[in-house]
């Protein structure tokens, strides 16, 4: 096993596995079993299955808790976001895990060490090594130095509406009011404009216009979301 | 919430809620929260997302552990034969769930009670609730009683060739020789015809027959398999 890796887990993640062959066998890719089988190694692919599950279960647990006013069918959108493969090898990347992946020299030689598919497989495997060294707090405490603190900066919010986006935001700091006030409207019928006033706690947070008063939150909304993000 | 529901929680499967709400809020469908607005009533819908992914990850765990000779691609194909909707409504059925459920007038009406994806919901959102009340052991324990014994007996093990399902089989009884031998050939080279006998541990446990043998080995074990669940 690779003594960096597992340094770099120590330190980066305060992880030490009780059993090394787990973590090895993640890091373990099909090919190079394949061009080593006297070694008689296995490879990531059946960790990849259960790691897989692990990631689910604490996403959906994370999203459960800190959206309480986001339905099923965005939660299950979020969630598709958060773990499908382009994330994934991302965190993977991150993680400097592509540089310990044990690759056959077919697979190396055609860029296998960068490919999303294989990257995202390697950080499924890591998971589902951790959950069967350590069970699922462990994981729980992995994946929220590495995933959750992206969802609370809304990495994977652009399936909500800036309204629902904002309020997501201010409940996370406790309980809040937030108010949309229609300020003025003006122009003809066939073209009027909304100008709206969003207020935290009585204090304004935002303005924002449109060509309904529906548009109008929206922009107000993004505005003030704009604001926070770059507090 | 229905005194007969948590007496045969406690009763049939050990589990008594905590908080009461999350068993409540596990069995009310949308369409009994939009009839009785003035309740303030939650649906099922988060708790059904939430419990998705537990039994995901409690299904993953079990076959990663009790078939530790099955590929990737045939975990992933028997999982999702196990957590379907067929499957997870005949286990809400069994359960008795589907008389617990709150409905909304129109849905009774058009027989909702018994319809599929609404049992299976409800199934889910049961295994979210408990897995919020009483964490993932407390779940696990359920579907080792429902779910787990299933799986034992082969009712997800379609997707797997008789040779590799006896060899499940007989494994979980411990550690085993399964051996294949060819004790006849006859006919002539385009007609031939293959004798397999199958041994469990110098024990002849099936015959089988076939114009391969590749297919006289399947034979074998498929009328080897027959005997086990005959036993």
């Amino acid at each position: 096993m690779d003594n960096q890796l597992i340094s770099e887990l120590k330190e980066c993640y305060g992880i030490v596995f009780h059993d090394v062959n787990l973590l090895e066998q993640a890091f373990t890719h099909s090919s190079y079993v394949n061009e080593h089988r006297y070694l008689k190694l296995s490879d990531n692919e059946r960790l990849e299955f259960l790691g897989d599950a692990v990631l689910e279960l604490l996403v959906s647990q994370y999203l459960y808790r800190n959206f309480p006013e986001l339905s099923e069918g965005k939660l299950t959108k979020m969630r598709a976001a958060i773990v499908r493969e382009d994330s994934l090898s991302k965190f993977a990347k991150e993680c400097h895990f592509d540089q310990y992946i044990l690759l056959g020299k077919g697979e190396e030689n055609s860029s296998g060490r960068t490919r999303p598919a294989l990257l995202c497989d390697v950080f499924e495997a890591f998971l589902g090594a951790l959950y069967l060294d350590q069970q699922l707090e462990a994981v729980r405490e992995f994946v929220s130095k590495i995933i959750f603190p992206k969802i609370d900066a809304g990495a994977f919010s652009h399936e909500m509406d800036h309204k629902t986006k904002l309020q997501e935001v201010l409940q996370r700091k406790g309980d809040v009011s937030i108010e949309y006030r229609l300020v003025k409207e003006e122009g003809p019928a066939h073209d009027r404009i909304f100008y709206i006033e969003v207020f935290l706690n009585d204090a304004l947070i935002g303005t924002g216009q449109g060509k309904s008063k529906k548009l109008a939150e929206q922009d107000a909304a993004e505005r003030a979301l704009k604001q926070f993000s770059e507090e």
